[in-house]
């Protein structure tokens, strides 16, 4: 069988490394392209320097029109932003995974809020939302995928069963930590290890861009009205996320029940383990997310910890990508973490 | 002026350390007598190694008989559950400020239940909580004081406006997140620092003992009812409690009046700070508990940066020294910390 | 094909852990016994929880008579000084690669002095020294392999290529640094986390086990004499050894004639890869060792970077495995980190 | 008495910081003066938060113009390259401490090789080196200090008493290790946190600026010549630089004569401290270096630990002000660490 042919735009990002790293496992597709301004005409493994042996790529420079016509999938690694100029150029030429915020807001008001003005609105409901556990079926008829945010990843995936189950209401509290990779691989303050490695701190209480589209795809869900409160951390791990969800039903629930539920979406899944605890450190450099269940009456309490540049960006960037192509899902990503 | 005769039993844990540390900058005070069962014999400063050249103090035995008469006042630094033991043979012989959970519960049915069976219950309500901000001038007429716990102290310090306005009601969310010095100096799996240092972790979810003792203060201040959920993480750190505090009132608060009631308690307070971003990395090694407000309609997010063994252990409890003893409060505890 | 049959003593360590983890990955073998005295009967996934969904095994008692007859090949992730014992009751039953120091010293008095009597010393000889690099045609033979300790790995990768090529002489310096898992996953003083994140020491100064070793192996290509220093120390990594390696030569040494050596015996290596810098955060989870030089007229400096756990322990003994049983030597090892 | 009138120029950055620090626990200075061109405006305590409440300062802008004439002493705590043109306006006006590399090398040439050209070269010899431990009667009479660099204070702590003693010979190998804070306030990649914290790596291997200031201060003591190797290596901590040190003597040198030489030159030193075992994490934020000594034949290893932004730069260069006007050397540095 020929591979499939594959270009990732932005690969010199984290996200856009970990992308050439998980394609590079994946016996079914090659990559044919991957751009970068910043880096154009280095050697991919000069840059990410775990690839070194691994691959024979160099970066090219990023004008859309250089993208092969025969390229079946496109991954864009891109800054927000960026995406929502170069999409309209590529549609209905190839499929287009975007890893960027720019089209998985429905309402493009929101995105102005949270973001900037949208250059390309008319073409956001060509976008299926990727959480790949919850939008399996849209995912692989879909022609363009906005790729979840990390935070939403983490959220969603502990929300969601309660949610697909109408069970939030009133206060939905969301308390999200994440490691300094999620902050880029462009140097700045928040991530200068002088400073992050011995700190924590909230930043963007209660104005996070990620809030609307967890609120976004929670209510897709969830009949009833709740009132979400959202709040990040940054704390001194590289990669991960930790999501604490406090959750307060309107009637007492059983644990058994509440554990049920779960099992109910999760029991086929690949990448979602139930567990006692939840850790980072069991997670990291995979593909999954571990949740774990804690209730006691009518407080439910549910914690998530994935990686935030695997499950939370490429990983299942690459899981989406196998359902388009009609691929195994599981291909490429099932592998151990190393621990510890 | 005489100094005051100072002894600190369990003086070789980290809290002990911190004690003996923060005491050497005191010009009022001199320690005389430093016990420890386990290092019995060597000097304070083989085990501190921060100390060599500053004490020449050795550790000597528990036995109560051995503190002297004439000790002013004595730490208690010792494990949960061994000074309720150790009280009653010191009790009116000299003061006392217990740093353990022992004498913190005034319910000593709810001390079952979170520890042990107790071994001096009569004795409990012969002990002052000693959360220096709000109980100032009990702890000064006070002969022995029972220090709060580390996430007790943050939490506190975080919500005890609201409360002393009774503003609390409804749903409160306290995530509370520590760094490994919490686990104390003896080496276990929860702080063994291949597993540790990228790993994030929620523990004890609804069950930690630190959640009854906040309640009872809050309820002391707090008139109506309220609901407190409580959960606790480790964190790659080593020194820093951060509280990220969720509170829903029944009327929307305007920031400028939420900002006004913390004014009005910690504006003369001088180890309180209000900041923009409170940040753990700012208060390490320092008697300071930084706070950040944040508000949007009924929504308020208090957020809470502190040093468990300073500010969250042996700071109070010499803040609360320099109380009892009639010294300024400020005493040996007025240093900027270093940063980064 | 029937997969061979592989047992792991002593499983439920760090090397332990690491290797049902490459096993995992390897297609040509199953592991028919895993075992463990303290967590006999629990899960492997329970304690390895990187494992959960990837092994179904539990940890058995640990009896040597336990081991199945018809064992292919057996791990021995054993504490020093516990091999001795076990491996008699082995010996011609099956094929053994021992991960302890214990059958890597010729000399059984060397033994004596840096670790404690030997109580199988006539076997030493029954086991080649299982560094894959240099001794690929002896390991391919080897019915028994001792695997070389985690330093001695990437000191001898460090200086090999001079010392076949006898280039040796006056002082040799190796200042080696070594993360915490070295320690193992047993808690104790030395990788405390409040203690070892920021800290950086050295310890057994002039005094480590593993210099003889390092020794032994260099004097087995360099003909001349020479003076090695040998000094190692902790550093607050997790995975990853780094070896700074010193070498003065009688002549003036080109550098590209240094670059030809090394050229010359690891052109054609699949997992010593030449680099511009070597650096421990790209090297970790892989079995790769990177290696960089640097000379100046008679002064030589090559900076090694490898995983304690994989290269430097367990990915080495998977590697000698596929050679004793006849794989490819890469198979379950050919993967690239991931970054950062 | 009249405080002495302090000024910081280059105030925004790490030792910037840190001299603000510790001249706020200084009674005898004020500082009149801060100046910062990226954050002319600002209040100081914005900028360093560790100072909220502690200095009311802002920051100025840095036209030495501006410095005013009864200034008793000007720290230049900027970037290297800048002094040189500072230096020539304020020559004769008032004392001058530079933290900077500017006025370190006697020899001009050497200073072009490893820096750039001078731009005020006639004034060199305006300067004494600022090791305290060592040129202490010239810094006392001295009107221009040239603060040592971090490597070179470690380094010449460690070696100092064998080079008085003439006793460096054939090879001496410096293997130097050092903390993300070396790197400064200025995020970049080398101290960018997700690649950073899981990393070391060797960097300039043997063309460290810092080497020829080692030689040329150890050469003013050991008569004799001998060849010097300085390797510097970036790890994973935020403050500390270590030093081990490899001395090889002519004739055996007995244990006890080496911790001789050592007492004689440091028995009365109160920032060194000679100890069984040197640790970055004992002296993190002090003015403390500590020293071990180990030997064995003719072979001597020396481990040096000590903060790189106290005694490694600013810490040494409040030192070097109370010699210079006349203070007991020890105010505003007799602190201990916090441990951990």
């Amino acid at each position: 069988m020929n591979k499939k042919r594959i270009a990732v735009m932005g690969a010199a990002g984290y996200t856009g490394g970990e992308l050439i790293r998980l394609l590079s496992l994946h016996e079914k597709v090659e990559i044919v392209k991957a751009t970068s301004r910043s880096n154009c005409g280095k050697k991919v493994s000069d840059v990410h320097r775990n690839l070194q042996g691994f691959t024979d790529l160099c970066f090219t420079d990023e004008p859309v029109e250089t993208i092969p016509e025969d390229t079946d999938l496109v991954f864009l690694a891109l800054p927000h932003s960026i995406p929502m100029n170069v999409v309209p150029e590529l549609m209905d030429r190839t499929r287009m995974i975007d890893l960027s915020g720019d089209y998985r807001l429905a309402d493009v008001n929101v995105y102005h809020k949270y973001y900037r003005e949208h250059a390309s609105p008319h073409l956001i409901d060509r976008f299926v939302y990727g959480l790949t556990e919850f939008n399996r079926s849209d995912i692989k008829k879909a022609e363009n995928v906005a790729n979840p945010g990390c935070f939403p990843t983490g959220s969603l995936l502990a929300l969601g069963p309660l949610a697909r189950e109408n069970m939030l209401s009133g206060n939905v509290v969301i308390d999200a930590k994440t490691g300094s990779s999620g902050s880029g691989a462009t140097p700045g303050p928040g991530a200068h290890h002088p400073e992050r490695s011995a700190d924590l701190r909230a930043y963007k209480v209660l104005e996070h861009q990620h809030q609307p589209e967890i609120e976004q795809e929670l209510r897709r869900y969830n009949q009833g009205d709740f009132d979400l409160t959202f709040v990040t951390h940054s704390v001194p791990l590289v990669r991960g996320i930790f999501i604490t969800a406090y959750v307060f039903t309107d009637e007492k629930l059983p644990h058994d029940e509440l554990c049920g539920i779960y099992q109910k979406y999760y029991g086929e899944e690949k990448f979602v383990r139930m567990v006692d605890q939840a850790r980072c450190n069991v997670v990291k450099n995979t593909n999954f997310c571990d949740i774990s269940l804690h209730s006691s009456g009518k407080k439910v309490v549910i914690t998530a910890a994935l990686d935030n540049l695997v499950k939370g960006a490429s990983g299942t960037a690459v899981q989406n990508m196998n359902l388009m192509l009609n691929f195994p899902e599981t291909e490429a990503l099932m592998h151990p973490g190393a621990y510890p």
